[in-house]
């Protein structure tokens, strides 16, 4: 069998490999567009702030390395331009000459990736100084930039991952950034509340953050950014992070179906619609793995699960690729911040009904050294506990709770089950009850019944409207900032003065994180009084409005 | 209701505040027959090693904090040293005074926990310097003796969890340690190949470890121990820590069933024989959760689970406890030791068939600084690839795996399945495919009889034998050392000497970690030859056979 395979990244290399394991027999040609095949995508901000110091370190496999290893014909420096499918050939050119020659195949494997969406801005041409970062020589160039002619103030346009992650290493590096982003929020994947923890870290960090902000113009070259609003920022460089689009340009043109984004319909064995050619990574639309509804996640854990099924596929193996839940996370800084599944944006834009809880444990035992608070939030169906899901932010321990949460999705567990996973407990790693099953506690409370809560963004309204909220915090807490309104009665006192509680109002009850308010709800629903508990408390309101 | 709980630490607490949290109604009394309540059992050693150098730290809730916020009739230095059941009384009696009086109940909730096993070694009596650590009072001794006394031995008997921990933090006090087990292995959680890294840290770290020897007698009023080899150790101070025994008298004398160990019987609601009386923590016989069978494991996340749900089932709620899968972890120095479900040993002795696979990879990203190696083995059924257990053992990234893993298990999750677990990767997290996606590939390779391998305690004795042994790595590698009888040809060199190989032995390849002998497996099976791949490559067999 002869398979082509273009792209040599993530989805591409990881197929070659296992096709490899497969048959020592196959023909396997990769072709790959630039210099470099397998290199460490994830890894290129870093080297740009000097993190990873080695630029070897990000070429993870070489052309001539992996071509011995696992007897492939590498071809970079090597585009393809055209696919035949009635041939069943593609048409590659060298990019050094032009040169064009077609190469038959019996399987095709499109990874070319995504590539940087290039907005039409005023002046973006005229610029010199715009950068992108995806590849190699991309980071070559930023890096040549910062460590030649030391920029002074950069502007990232665009507040994802990738973004993110420059504006840190160029913090580190000593250049004074500043990021826009049109949306309300940085990082999209978690929802607005909190995205505020990492607003706020960002800017404790030293970063200018611009929200809500549009680039209408590039000006003197590149020398100043204009904002919508008519602030004018002035860019020694400017990075351009406003996101990627598949590069289906020749799988478009051969006539397969694109979906989302323009990127390649595949099936669950990720063929494209002409079967004999599959399709992987970032240049696909998948399948949302909760809702089933197709959308675009590129990601690399999904790129490179999909290169393997595909050699798994070709060789006649079961290999369905299940959908993508879409688990993320980015350090921002000494923060961590991860997400899987759906966030509130998308089920409310699905017209899908949900109950959220936040929590905000320590992140281990509180007692041992280095504990850190621990904001997760849990999104669910009350009425089946489906976990629809979940997301972290804080400085420890994040990515293992949305690692187990991930997981516990993939199993087809409930919120009801979250409280039962046996997690490793020792002072330096947990608590007894893990932040985990403190959400699932919380979770199931609310579906037995057991607690009403209200949300951040509905207390305000709650107050103004005559809702009687009680705040059950130590005056000491209460003194250094509590919501408009709200009158104390600590927890410890609040069985001895129950009379205070008008008998006329609608009630709810807060605290710092949730934990003594909901205490303080069993305590009055005890005594025959209806209530409803601030969900995350003081501490989750403060964040978002602070 | 009245309820009358015995032991208020871990179950006992959990309970007590969950029953307050499901009623304001009830009379709940709680009995502690030491001073102090809710205390951080997990964290005494490292107040020993002044990690934790607030001994308030300890104290997570106090006698009069915990009465006041949930109402709770609190008697500490209150011994319950009778139970009547066909009264429902019980005979508490006054530690100071040895005043007894009874006290009735509804439900009875026993959460007496275990006590150190004190065995009858010839001397020990004698001897004034011979410790335990289980509470607060052990734990004031032990730092009193180090703090006043600046001893320069220790003898540590038993290398289980506590044992490791109080070795750790006396080496941390400059304290000479000497660990002593019967065993040819710590951590007996873990198998004999995983422990050998424990051992060779442990040795690393300056501690001086003596297994299969057995303590015979203490000399000198505690001043030496002698083992049945006939070395005599100093020893300034002595720690017992060779496990726990249920503190089941008072539920034995009152005619309770018991089981392993001693253990109370309960079922699957946590109730004795006696409805009327629940048991939980360290006191209880469970199930265990992969084969159902009664075993006994005192740990800290079980106990808190267990109050919980006693709570909920005295209230009418649906709750079972679904048995202990076991997941736990300790800190030793630098190494985090984790392991969940069935180590070998047990499947062993229980006659479960099963098969096995030790991966390698690194903890997070190689080329992103930081990365450890993730030592990582997963216990599976080959038929059904059912997970029986995992263990791990690295310096970072260790918890998490072992979380997922227990995760997986309980979302009845195959081995089949770990591949697709999407985690969240950015490269100070993981890497594209995690740790756990790589042991969940490299156990469904042996499912679907892709890869065969041997295993690190087979091999000598097949090269013994007259099996060819292959080592695929360089040459470089193989000058550092190798598995005496192995052949070198780099995999890279393979496909072109594959007439090296001799036609009339039973092949064997071997690698560093096991990836490039898979591959050099897959490049000769390729070829029509047949051949095994020691698991866990040089590496696993160094580490075992150093």
């Amino acid at each position: 069998m002869k398979i082509l395979i273009v792209g040599g990244v993530a989805g591409g290399a990881s197929a070659a490999a296992r096709l490899r394991r497969l048959s020592e027999k196959d023909e396997i040609i990769m072709f790959e567009k630039g210099e470099y095949i397998s290199f460490a995508n994830c890894g290129l901000p870093y080297y740009v702030g000097e993190v990873i110091q080695s630029r070897n370190k990000l070429l993870v496999q070489t052309v001539e390395g992996m071509g011995t290893r696992f007897n492939l014909d590498i071809r970079n420096w090597t585009e393809i331009v055209g696919i035949d499918r009635e041939a069943k050939t593609v048409t590659a050119r060298k990019v050094a000459t032009g040169e064009e020659y077609t190469e038959s195949y019996d399987k095709l494997i499109l990874s070319p990736g995504a590539s940087p969406i290039k907005p039409r801005i005023e002046g973006i041409e005229e610029a010199n100084n715009v950068y992108t970062l995806r590849n190699i020589p991309d980071t070559d160039r930023i890096k040549e930039k910062v460590d030649l002619e030391k920029p002074e103030k950069a502007v990232v346009i665009g507040g994802g991952f990738i973004g993110l992650e420059i504006a840190e290493n160029l913090r580190e590096r000593g250049v004074d950034v500043t990021i826009v982003d049109m949306s309300s929020q940085v990082m999209a994947p978690i929802d607005f509340e909190m995205a505020q923890i990492v607003h706020t870290h960002l800017r404790e960090k030293g970063v200018q953050l611009l929200l809500e902000e549009n680039v209408s113009a590039i000006l003197d070259g590149g020398k100043k950014v204009r904002l919508d609003s008519g602030i004018e920022l002035e860019s020694d460089m400017i990075l351009l992070a406003i996101g990627v689009m598949p590069e289906s340009t020749i799988a478009k043109e051969a006539g397969l179906e694109v979906g989302v984004k323009g990127a390649i319909k595949v099936n669950e064995h990720l063929q494209t619609s002409d079967p004999s050619i599959y399709a992987v990574g970032d240049v696909i639309e998948v399948k949302d793995y909760i809702h089933g509804t197709d959308t675009y996640i590129p990601l690399a854990w999904p790129a490179n699960r999909q290169g393997r099924l595909v050699a798994d596929h070709i060789h006649g193996k079961e290999a369905v690729y299940h959908g993508t839940l879409g688990t993320s996370i980015a350090k921002v800084f000494d923060l961590s911040v991860a997400s899987t599944g759906s966030n509130e944006k998308l089920l409310k834009r699905l017209g899908v009904p949900y109950e959220v809880v936040h929590v905000t444990p320590n992140s281990h035992a509180g007692y041992y050294p280095g504990a850190a608070q621990l904001n997760l939030k849990l999104i669910f169906d009350k009425e089946t506990g489906r976990i629809y899901g979940a997301q972290a932010v804080g400085k420890e321990g994040v990515d293992k709770r949305i690692d187990v949460i991930a997981t516990a999705i993939k199993g087809n567990m409930t919120v009801l089950d979250l409280p039962d996973i046996e997690i490793a407990y020792a002072p330096p790693y947990s608590s007894a009850k893990d932040p985990v099953n403190m959400a699932g506690y919380a979770a199931t409370n609310i579906m037995e019944g057991m607690a009403e809560t209200v949300q951040w963004h509905e207390i305000d309204e709650i107050v103004a409207n005559g809702g009687y909220l009680l705040d059950v915090r130590s005056p000491g807490e209460v003194a250094k900032g509590a919501i408009k309104g709200s009158v104390n009665i600590p927890i410890d006192e609040l069985r001895g003065r129950l009379d205070e509680i008008p008998q006329d109002k609608d009630l709810y009850v807060t605290c710092q994180v949730g934990m003594r308010g909901y205490l303080a709800a069993r305590i009055l629903e005890g005594n025959g009084i209806s209530v409803k508990n601030l969900d995350g408390g003081y501490h989750l309101y403060s964040i978002v409005y602070r």
